[in-house]
């Protein structure tokens, strides 16, 4: 048994996780921190996890998370970055569900963050926990930056094509449409149901933090600078993302084929008959990303329809998903539920 | 392994019957019908079940139920009973999750129902399938009216009051409210998004289907007719029952200890802390159904808050369920995975 | 014209007042306050205000109150009661939308808001302003209390049946529903919208702020104290309340004319026909109160169905009803607008 | 008094136009008709209505439309050019807020609308309703043909740009968002609250009707074929259009003046300060649209964000605006409501 501990366990990544984790065969949960709500039982805040969870919230100076195999932060930006080395020298592999080990560039991290880096070295030692693109070094990682929920749905949807050359790298648009979990469990104006429901809103178009994490990715596997417009939209819905992809095709190509092949071995990447529409709620509750690709009207524009569950593949579930390759488990331990719909 | 065969499977109850049995380790799905849909993959009517169902719906005539151990009807009222006797002759068991088997009454039925009731004597064979009351009958039953979902939060709700008798039965009330996928999955007006979204209804209060079954199984447990005012609701969400039913007290009485007594071992049942108020939410996607008793300003009137899914332990859930126990399989196979919250 | 002040104008009765305020044909908005955001352009906070209200928010201490022929007070409670007193030694009439002046009883107010009073004789002098009971002493008030949201819709359900005695007054049931806006703007987490969407849950059943207020009123119009039993729940819409009344008839009475003739002159309460289920979308934006009676079954229970959008008959309409009839003025000024459906 | 007729008074449309024109000082309603619920009152199916129309439906056959001065036709496509000819011969004006004499290339509109045109030649006499373009020719128009939601939505948006040539014509992309009462009032499983709930997709990415409305009208202002992208999406909400826009620079210009002067005189076009996201619900039940215009990290992409209520701008509201135009009332008569927030 894996002996896990999760430092912030009182958000929507944290709830999430524990759902997870509660169902997997090889998990052993010793320790939930939370600063705010030490000492209260965590199915007393989240009474789902009644006769699942039966540990109360710790605070993190008694949680011992050194006695852990793996910790994972489901914390603010700016956490881990000040307690992964001292876990990384007692020996716990850290998985960080923010982002503080997603962007190489230092200075770039330092700017969209508005925070100094702890430790900018193991930053260069961090592996970017996206499976489909970095299976191998996440095998051997002791440090894993799980990606963003955005970036999550739009790297899958662009990966094929960008590997392969397909499309022109420098006018990329990415039209991402996020459920209100995406703000995260925090007492907030803007995301109150009277304020989010029967409403529908851009926002960040100036600029958002995952931009940087969705160029960098897209870089690498393009093998050079892309340019993208990433516009992120608030839709009256828990969970899902939905990324509308466009690019302009650079030459010929069997685009379903293209798919198709680039995602036959991944479990948990889906692609779908040409002429699909993938629905969030397909997805809703599981560690899946579906996609469709179009191309309308025999034109020049390729259209990628992705979707994910923004909590599960966009968070916890990939989370998981780390976790069993590093450990050598099976990559679909506890992440096999079929999808709640309706 | 059981063979399993389903008749009906393209409405909701359907794809959550499908969602649970892909998961359940003793159970072979054989075959699921439908007579407007025949030949599609059910997987592509349900994307949710693309990776864990690859069977076509079968039309009716070719779908050989008869080599099945157990068929579940997943189907509008009044077909199950036009073709349980075969079933039954040949062995096979049969849960209908529909209300022909539901009420002892046939008269009643017949006015309820609108039809003539085509076998009488199977209904008096019939066990009604609330394993929390009728546990040792459904083990050895080889039919099974699963109950409705209102029933099933209304009785489980008001069982241990008037099992011990301690509240007045002449005049009950259960104010009760479902999300809309109680009402199917049917072309209709009244259940379209622009009609159920940001609103909210009561109806049926002249009378609803449902109040016969419910004033049956009360009256069983109580010794005596109950008399009971029943008025359902709708709530704009998908899934999910909220019932809150309200009691004269008739003497004094511990409620917190007399509900956790009555209740301690049922493995679906869970009895909230005095004060608590169970959401919906925290039992989504689960067999589960959570309760709180109350007695507000120390007055004689008793609250009991009962919330349950209505997919799930008000359907396909406590269908599993009592397939468990007909086949002598542990109580929770593939029913003991986490709600989803949010 | 009517010159007229808005007390803490960043809340959702807030903005509805504006909403209806700014349509009327005899009210000139002279100044709204705010504390925290004093100087933000009102429509900035609300872009549905652009092009309609051109005033900044004003700091309290430089807002000249005293100039104002009527001041309403759009604040939490505890506020209204400092600031009343000056006011109407200026000259100035005075809503409060909140509960400062609500009961009479200064004790139980204490209790059940957890404060001192600022000024027990305004209480005395404080007319409740509910229309439908009142209007011959709110034309002439100085300080109206506005009604809560919830006796709102619960009182003008029950006060046909408790002024003709057909009902037994010391077993009153409300179950009543209301629409998350309800809660106020406020960041909290209960209310975001992934914690309150597709979600339903009771609250404060062992006692609500409003059963006093409901207690009391009924108790006028009854003649005779009466035994209530009141059940708020939160549903998943923005706005709208629906509450679902419960009482024993104890004497035959024709239940259809009495509603029909209480309301037959109320411009704003709306008998429906025998058998109907007013739905709370049939009134949203609107100054409107629809009610039905129902006799389930034929037996002694009556259930009547009470729908009012929470913001408007249950709060800023009725606020400027109240006006209307304070500043003799027709009393559907600027409260004539149709229903927005869907 | 402008005497009115509605054609198809059961669909969303149809109620919108009667929650307008019921607040309209010149407008006598006449008629409302409606094939298969001839007989019924018009409140009795939309209760919001009780109290402002009186009429019943009647039947097509014994409607009277030619003594009406002014049809509007809320029917599927294909209906008003059956009839318009013997209206428009009768003296009547005819408003069509089908699709029917959208397009004036006939041979388009019967591949993509599946039918033969009944009356080409009174397409080329019907005017496009886009009052921001067309107003000249509305107001001499005896047939106006009232624009499509989304092309409503995109086309306010592209248009300062593309009349002043600063984006290339042959690359444009609109990304929409549609809440699902613009799918209509009709029985579809689709569209089901339980099916559209908590759900996002997008649909018709191969081809959707709009598409080509909205290139011959973008073609019309830019003086040359456009290249367009359009793919629309279901998000779940009742009401609202998000049109999110992207564009390729041509030349340097000032963006925000651009927008500005090109709307200065428009009563229901709202260019919102820079920076900002228009959200939906600031124009919900009003006939508004409000953009703002971004150009991300200073790249060469334009984003323009265009809101509005796919029933009031999209259909209803800007039909009966083109009704003010026509007959020389204020343009905003009957349309200066303020938006429903929340």
């Amino acid at each position: 048994m894996i002996k896990v501990g999760i430092v912030g366990g009182t958000g929507y990544t944290g709830v999430e996780l524990l759902r997870l984790l509660a169902a997997h065969p090889q998990v052993a949960l010793q320790v939930i921190t939370s600063r705010a709500d030490a000492g209260i039982p965590v199915s007393q805040m989240f009474p789902s996890l009644r006769g699942f969870v039966d540990l109360p919230f710790i605070h993190p100076d008694e949680a011992h998370l050194e006695q852990c195999d793996l910790v994972f932060f489901a914390t603010p930006n700016g956490i881990a970055m000040q307690q992964a080395r001292a876990l990384l020298d007692a020996g716990v592999r850290v998985i960080d569900l923010a982002a503080d080990f997603r962007l190489q560039d230092i200075a770039a991290w330092e700017k969209w963050y508005g925070m100094s880096h702890a430790c900018p070295d193991l930053v260069a030692e961090a592996v970017y926990g996206l499976p489909e693109v970095n299976r191998a070094q996440i095998r051997l990682a002791r440090l894993v930056a799980n990606p963003g929920c955005y970036p999550t749905a739009v790297q899958l949807g662009f990966i094929p094509l960008l590997e392969a050359g397909v499309i022109e790298p420098n006018n990329l648009i990415a039209d991402a449409k996020s459920g209100v979990s995406g703000a995260g469990r925090k007492a907030e104006i803007a995301t109150l149901f009277s304020e989010a429901a029967d409403n529908f809103k851009a926002y960040g178009v100036a600029g958002h933090r995952h931009l940087p994490e969705i160029k960098q990715g897209l870089a690498c596997v393009s093998g050079n600078p892309v340019g993208l417009t990433f516009v992120p939209h608030l839709t009256p819905m828990i969970r899902g993302i939905h990324a509308t992809l466009y690019g302009r095709l650079a030459r010929e190509v069997d685009l379903q084929a293209l798919f198709e092949q680039r995602y036959a071995n991944e479990p948990f990447v889906d692609v779908m008959a040409a002429g699909s529409h993938p629905e969030t709620r397909s997805v809703r509750g599981a560690n899946r990303c579906r996609i469709a690709v179009h191309r309308p009207q025999d034109g020049d524009t390729v259209v990628v329809l992705s979707v994910i569950d923004n909590l599960v593949k966009g968070a916890a579930g990939q989370a998981v998903q780390n976790m069993n390759i590093m450990f050598g488990l099976p990559e679909s331990s506890a992440l096999d539920n079929v999808p709640l719909l309706p």
